[in-house]
């Protein structure tokens, strides 16, 4: 068998909500559902992006039966751009939104930009060519 | 603009290739990349992700320009199921293969399952429909 799909991006903040303000504002990404202090979950396409404080995912009595997780210290993760053309728009938009570009990469075989958001997680778009994909 | 899909997904582990290991064993990833003890890169579908070792990924030096990210303690990620035969599949191949299922889950519109990666990861596959997706 093989898993075709990721559905869920995990990502860690101490402030779950105003992280996730970023990602509504800045990527476009739709709130679904909020636990303010807990948890935010965002969709983007057809895959989710959950926030989570990680005190609060870490403790079993929280959980409620849900596995325990909760990582510290700064994650990454990159959303798919279509081309260089919509990378070009999307770092014109983070310009223009004062996000500041921390990086920008040319791979053998696309571009990449790289910022921060609010909890510090490395956040990159990047053309989907530089996975041959 | 709106981000319409993320790209790559990223879960810590101190040892990559052996973590990568789970996910192309249990899993049917497609290992792409690897450096022994700072990270191995796998393709799902679509998507990619990308295991790294905290320690070399938050060294400026080892990053060599791009930008330095790394958790440490039980990341979370999910995979799609797209309906309950193929929950059921995994939750049969998973017990074949000896990964104990941690927790089994029964959201309002679907189903999950609940089991670790070598790294302590909290792996999930769930039904899309838990997410309306």
């Amino acid at each position: 068998m093989q898993a075709t799909a990721i559905l869920e991006t995990v990502i860690y903040a101490d402030d779950p909500a105003g992280c996730a303000g970023f990602y509504v504002s800045v990527l476009g990404l739709e709130a679904v559902q909020e636990v303010p202090g807990r948890f935010s979950f965002l969709r983007c396409g057809a895959q989710m992006l959950l926030i989570f404080a990680p005190g609060p995912s870490l403790d079993p009595v929280q959980q409620n039966g849900i596995p325990t997780h909760g990582a510290k210290g700064p994650g990454h993760l990159c959303f798919r751009a279509a081309d260089e053309a919509e990378l070009l728009r999307w770092a014109e938009r983070l310009t223009e939104l004062g996000v500041a570009l921390e990086h920008r990469h040319v791979w053998p075989t696309g571009r990449s930009i790289y910022f921060r958001d609010p909890a510090g997680n490395s956040v990159e778009i990047a053309e989907a060519a530089i996975w041959g994909l």
